[in-house]
């Protein structure tokens, strides 16, 4: 009989994904049996089956995949991009190797070629044997799979496809140049007329500054530009966003130009239905703040600790009472955990970042020289 | 010097929120130093300083709140309930005895008094230690507190509060009382003529039969229900749920009545916006089947097992090949762990359950027959 398989990410009979990408959180599943370990040429690959989420593929320690969720992200990177465009015939999907992207590509009628690229054959190969329901994409007649890197596959497509999903992994990783600007020219290049884009997004509790930049390389490049998302309890923070971009000028992104009938989404689909394509695009305050209102979040982001410090001060006059400091200390705790995020994350906030660090401790100062002199 | 503390929940350096409520999946975030442990009269207490998410309050291994995204839930709960009369003067707050909730009530000026139950006087005792930037509401002057069950302080309250505010552990412990149909019509008896309450109203991706059943008591009592959500990345599944009624029969609560300016929601409020208010009580698929059609809803689950095969049944038609043996096992499986854990938490469900485990074998067994045949 065979050893037990065992992987780094799981002890005591529970999966831990910490990663560097969200620093000191990490969604655990408890697991039943480990299915599969590999380290294939681009990545590491782990798939177990889980006491309550069914079959789960993991790549480089971060949750592809579970059977009882995954539904949710599939049809929405999907259907808010296929319902974004008049009549979707040919349809790109960039990674996407467990299948379910297909799957719900082809629940579109009009589609008449449907072409995946993924760089890893890894993950077509585990997902046909541990993800049957995923990869039931693959089946069907009008899918065609290549593998290889997506990037350059794009390089000599000009006004191809109608609409490319990039269900990509993380930035950190084989999918690195697939958040890059040049990715997001040549998508423009590959698409038709009123051709429609989306993305895995990454989740706007973690990486709104990540998505910003995204959205500002995109900006340049398309009339078009919206974040949408989705919940989903297995993925960091619970929450996946898509960047969706379309060719068209014309084109409202928020709202879908063409519909399921109602038999069709109780038979077919389990998110995804028009109404929640509209709510999809309803950013919460924060969120909305940094990735629609530019001017806002450009004085929000460099002021931030004046900001912070004037509501405390507001408080501190409203109430009347010492606990001013406590709420700047508690503020200045919170700035100080973004900040070194960023610092982590990206190089490019660093200066911005000193110099915020450096308002707040002369707003800081000045705050406390007020509250002694009362 | 004092020995560092300990907990149970905390093991080499990280927490992890493992819980029959939703079993099989926790999750966990790094421990900088555990800053209090005690056994309540009610409950486990525990606060620690997390890496990431600032001081982290925890009740009965759940946690209750973040610092660093607290705001989204409190917000939400609040300001859908306010929002949704026409001028609420006299609010009372369940539960909530870390402050958040106060916090955001007081935000509105029409406000004359707000008073808070909770059964525990260690949670706002803590909380004023620990989460400053909560209990802040706690020093508001129209503010009372009372340590006390909130089911026996309702009993003597008639036509007495605009908007009534539950916001409570989870139904496992002592807010128990707090799902059942009687307090559901003491709440009834406790509001103003066009009064509106809003709950801690559980996860859709882990509750449904429970948020269906609360849902149900509701309707029996107020012309209008609903069911919203709101993201948060520390409760389970990343979601956390609110049902909404209200006395007032002409009344639209997916409509804000009342809206925030947008100065005011862009210096006092960091997830709500009036957008936002409209956009969560759009349901995904799977959840507005079951919580909002009925009839639809309950042919689904009595016939899960049929639609479940029918969807497989028709890839197998369309795709010709033999992965519908798969497809149904993989179903199977699914329904499998969705039918043991409602046999683990809901006893009523049991027999229903049963049915559909027959009903699925036959399905499955007049399947393989038709493929044998092929």
């Amino acid at each position: 009989m065979a050893e037990p398989l065992t992987h780094p990410t799981i002890e005591n009979g529970w999966f831990m994904e910490k990663n560097t990408q969200w620093p000191g959180q990490a969604m655990s599943l408890k697991v039943e049996e480990i299915l599969h370990t590999e380290k294939s040429k681009y990545q590491d690959v782990l798939v177990f089956q889980s006491s309550n989420y069914g079959n789960v593929l993991v790549l480089d320690n971060a949750i592809q995949a579970t059977e009882r969720d995954e539904f949710s992200y599939q049809e929405m990177i999907t259907h808010l991009a296929m319902n974004s465009h008049p009549c979707p015939k040919k349809v790109l999907v960039i990674g996407g190797g467990d299948g379910g992207v297909l799957r719900e590509v082809v629940k579109h009628e009009c589609v008449e070629e449907a072409t995946l690229v993924d760089i890893d054959e890894a993950v077509p190969r585990v997902s046909k044997k541990y993800l049957p329901n995923m990869s039931i994409g693959f089946e069907h007649p009008k899918v065609t799979v290549h593998i290889g890197d997506g990037f350059e596959f794009l390089k000599d497509k000009t006004n191809q496809y109608d609409v490319i999903i990039t269900d990509s992994s993380d930035p950190e990783g084989p999918a690195g140049s697939l958040f890059g600007a040049d990715f997001f020219k040549l998508l423009k290049n590959a698409l038709t007329e009123k051709g429609v884009f989306s993305t895995q997004g990454e989740c706007m509790w973690l990486h709104l500054p990540l998505i910003k930049k995204v959205m500002d390389f995109c900006k340049e490049l398309y009339p078009r530009v919206e974040y949408a998302y989705t919940s989903i309890p297995t993925y960091p923070s619970g929450q996946i966003g898509h960047v969706m971009c379309c060719k068209d000028s014309e084109a409202n992104l928020r709202e879908p130009l063409r519909n399921f009938t109602s038999e069709q989404e109780d038979k077919l689909l389990r998110y995804y239905n028009s109404e929640i394509h509209k709510a999809a695009f309803v950013l919460p305050q924060f969120a909305k703040k940094v990735l629609y209102e530019i001017a806002a979040a450009t004085a929000s982001r460099r002021g931030y600790s004046t900001a912070t410090s004037k509501n405390a001060g507001s408080f501190y006059y409203q109430y009347g009472t010492p606990l001013v400091k406590c709420i700047v200390l508690a503020s200045a705790t919170t700035l100080g955990f973004q900040l070194l995020w960023q610092h982590l994350e990206y190089q490019e906030y660093r200066d911005e970042a000193d110099a915020n660090v450096n308002k707040l401790e002369d707003r800081l100062k000045s705050l406390e020289e007020q509250q002694n002199k009362l």
